[in-house]
């Protein structure tokens, strides 16, 4: 009998302990879960059952790499992933999804690649080629230019059969061409930023820019996106004839091209606009650039709204250098600097979140250095700074690999304000915020994120918006009511077909 | 008048309004600093003039690596830059550092490779190839078997003057040799363990065992480390004449081979052992295991101190699977448990480190994802739990690329303790810990560390070793008398000669 209850007490205490074992575990994942980026949004019963079936999608495709990591396509290349990733389940899911606003763009590499490429079949498009740079114009007549011979790029294409593939080569940075692949950094933001220049001289012929401008939001709408800040420095447009508009000029003409879009797309909110000039100047031209911001803000107060510095950081200059000019921006343009889109450490291109945070930025472009910096992390959150991270931006550009190593995951496992874009599409050929979208979802997010983290990635992208406060709200609102058919769309089909999206 | 106030009052304001500005960066910057590792050491006259031109070598090699990113050596795979590091001012600086312990090594992979390499030429050397296996084993005559030849290693070498280079390619990663490149962590993990598998049946013979040991010993000596805590599974050694010993009698063996070394060296202050067998097993064997470290702990009571688990955990059995067993291990061992070297996030060995926190692990062997759980972050500092972190491994084992990637950085940054420690030294052709605290110092973290950061690297190293606190103190002291005279040295030859280290 003693021994039974020897035994009976030691069985107790056992399970007891085990028991305390477990439960203690429970706790310590649900605390850490609870500080994950979107744990605090709640799903209704058919986000639940959309959320159910979006995760089965989920974990047989993310434990397929788990199985075997050379085939998990955000560890990949993404030149060697793109085509695979169009065929996943979960991308044509993010893909039907609403997904916000794209916060994060160029203007000169807004378009999908071929998007793009169309462009230089348009008549009148010529081409010179000077000192390894290709430079495309429309005129109506060759140039005489005593460095540069121009021809017809339509000549050129059906004198050489060979001229398409090398012209293409010149327009992106896909390894798929004859470019191969970078020694470093410094070496593919050297051709990335020749691409930008090339394309700027077609683009900004007027009639190809309203339509450029056009369709890169078509292409956005497509793809579930219904609003844009872009980034751009206004160059100068040019017709034909020789005009050339003023800086004020084009702006009314980009701001006209974006009213045309709008009528034809109800569903698509708008666009505003960023004035983001290089960063690599003196302070004169610094000093320009900020009568520029405050002057263009003045004329066109709805849709000039933010101000930013481009162009690679470890290479140009510090913000630090510009602080006294930088503080004279109007009030009423918002900052929203690029900072840290580097994995030196301790450098200055890292210090420029220094400087970001310190002038008042809203939001940080890349802040790839940040999470090494956990005393600026504690003042970006309390702030409620957003981070813009551009996943495929960051691979392509050679700051990290494998996306699994992106600091992001970071940011989302601690509830960091988020909002997920694009960059440059145009010289990755992805297009949309679609693809971004599967990389963080699938790659640098943890396997257990589900509808919740989408749902506020793509509300994030509203949220942290430049538009006034009553916009906002109205694009929330806007914006919620796509959701919602999105979800009752998405239920209605799985009830009804079981399989979608495959 | 009124203008000449005004525009006074405007400067005032203005420059104050700059003056903040700065006052400010410098606040936020200092708080920034003051959270990282190493902050709080104190250096005194000498250290400050030697930190003072260590900080200029490394300026001077991390800036040429700024300007040109493709020649930064912490950037690049390990094979490729092994012989540049070799000839960095910076690494001879950290070679003649007093390092402290290496915390984190595996016993059969403990030796250069050349220290490996070397004893294939010893004689009764045979081998064996089988199913694409080579074995190698010590026997007097060729055993009889009748899968596989046995054949001397003497005779095949004279046979055929590739087999050397063959052979090589058996017993190392590195892609100098035939093996090439790895397709993904899973394969390069296969050859890994495969090789494993080679070497422990040539390094289980008694005589060259316990010269094996002695040969890693005196390396990390000649690398000017004192401590050595070692992993492993207590294999079973052998004799020509067919004697195999119990685990207790290897133990001894081991046991004697260290004290061996000991007695020679008195500057080495000793070894001890972690008991760690492989991870994928059935929980009969796991019970086995605890059986096991408990008797042998009982039998070696300052010498065997802790546990652990070992093998790629992606592929491996969970720390969850074994709770209640692990559990009855007694509580005089330390648990130092291997947990999320992995970059998949929300795995089964992600949450490995879970487990090991919730086990009472002592320290966390490589901690890959733990960046990715603030929660898990705050309860390790709390318990002041360390990490052993293995720069050099995590890249050859394809965690990682860059290690300006690694997420050490952010443990640095936030001041978590950390150890480095060099893995398996042997297949990535590294040498004692000198190599894995250069990428630590240079790769890792930031640009501003400094000698604050090596000193604490090294004390670190020996205040989380498993010694008792009586023999931690005995040990610090006598690293700290070493470092002194490290330092001494340094600052006499700096003030004489100008020029060391170069």
């Amino acid at each position: 009998m003693q021994l039974m209850v020897t035994y009976l007490y030691l069985m107790a205490f056992f399970s007891q302990s085990i028991g305390d074992y477990w439960s203690e575990r429970r706790s310590l994942v649900s605390n850490e879960n609870a500080q994950m980026l979107g744990s605090n949004v709640e799903l209704n019963k058919k986000e639940r059952i959309v959320n159910e079936y979006l995760m089965n999608l989920k974990f047989s495709e993310f434990d397929e790499g788990f199985d075997t990591p050379s085939n998990f396509l955000p560890s990949r290349h993404f030149f060697q992933a793109r085509r695979s990733i169009e065929k996943s389940p979960v991308f044509k899911f993010i893909r039907d999804m609403p997904k916000g606003g794209a916060l994060h763009g160029h203007s000169s590499a807004l378009l999908s690649f071929e998007g793009l490429y169309n462009i230089t079949r348009e008549k009148n498009l010529h081409a010179c080629s000077f000192n390894d740079k290709l430079r495309l114009k429309f005129m109506l007549t060759p140039a005489q230019d005593p460095l540069c011979k121009w021809q017809l790029v339509h000549d050129l294409r059906k004198a050489n059969k060979s001229y398409d593939n090398w012209l293409r080569s010149q327009l992106t940075l896909d390894s798929d061409n004859p470019r191969g692949t970078y020694r470093d950094i410094n070496q593919v933001w050297s051709t990335f930023s020749k691409i930008f220049a090339t394309v700027k001289s077609m683009i900004t012929y007027r009639p190809v820019f309203e339509q450029y401008v056009y369709q890169a939001l078509k292409e956005l709408n497509d793809d579930r996106v219904m609003y844009a800040e872009i980034r751009g420095s206004f160059p100068a447009l040019y017709e034909l004839n020789g005009t050339v508009y003023t800086r004020t000029e084009s702006a009314a003409i980009l701001h006209g091209a974006v009213a045309a879009f709008q009528r034809d797309h109800v569903n698509f909110y708008g666009a505003r606009y960023i004035y983001a000039p290089h960063r690599k100047v003196n302070n004169s031209v610094a000093k320009y650039y900020v009568d520029t911001v405050n002057e263009l803000h003045n004329l066109y107060p709805n849709f000039i709204l933010g101000f930013d510095l481009v162009g690679q950081e470890d290479k140009g200059d510090p913000l630090f250098k510009f602080i006294e000019i930088l503080q004279s921006i109007s009030k009423n343009v918002s900052l929203v600097f690029h900072a840290a889109e580097t994995n030196w450490y301790g450098t200055s291109s890292d210090f420029n979140l220094f400087d970001a945070v310190l002038l008042g930025t809203k939001r940080i472009g890349h802040g790839f250095g940040l999470t090494k910096h956990p005393h600026l992390m504690r003042l970006i959150k309390e702030k409620n700074i957003a981070i813009e991270v551009c996943p495929i931006s960051n691979q392509v550009l050679m700051l990290v690999q494998d996306l699994r190593n992106h600091p992001a995951a970071f940011l989302i496992g601690r509830g960091f304000p988020i909002v997920v874009s694009y960059d440059d599409p145009t010289f990755w050929s992805s297009k949309g915020l679609s693809y971004d979208f599967y990389m963080m979802f699938m790659g640098i997010a943890s396997r257990n994120a589900d509808l919740k983290l989408l749902k506020k990635l793509a509300e994030n992208s509203l949220t942290y918006s430049l538009l006034p406060e009553r916009e906002k709200a109205a694009v929330i609102k806007q914006w919620n009511k796509m959701w919602n058919e999105f979800i009752d769309l998405a239920y209605r089909n799985i009830l009804n077909y079981g399989k979608i999206w495959h």
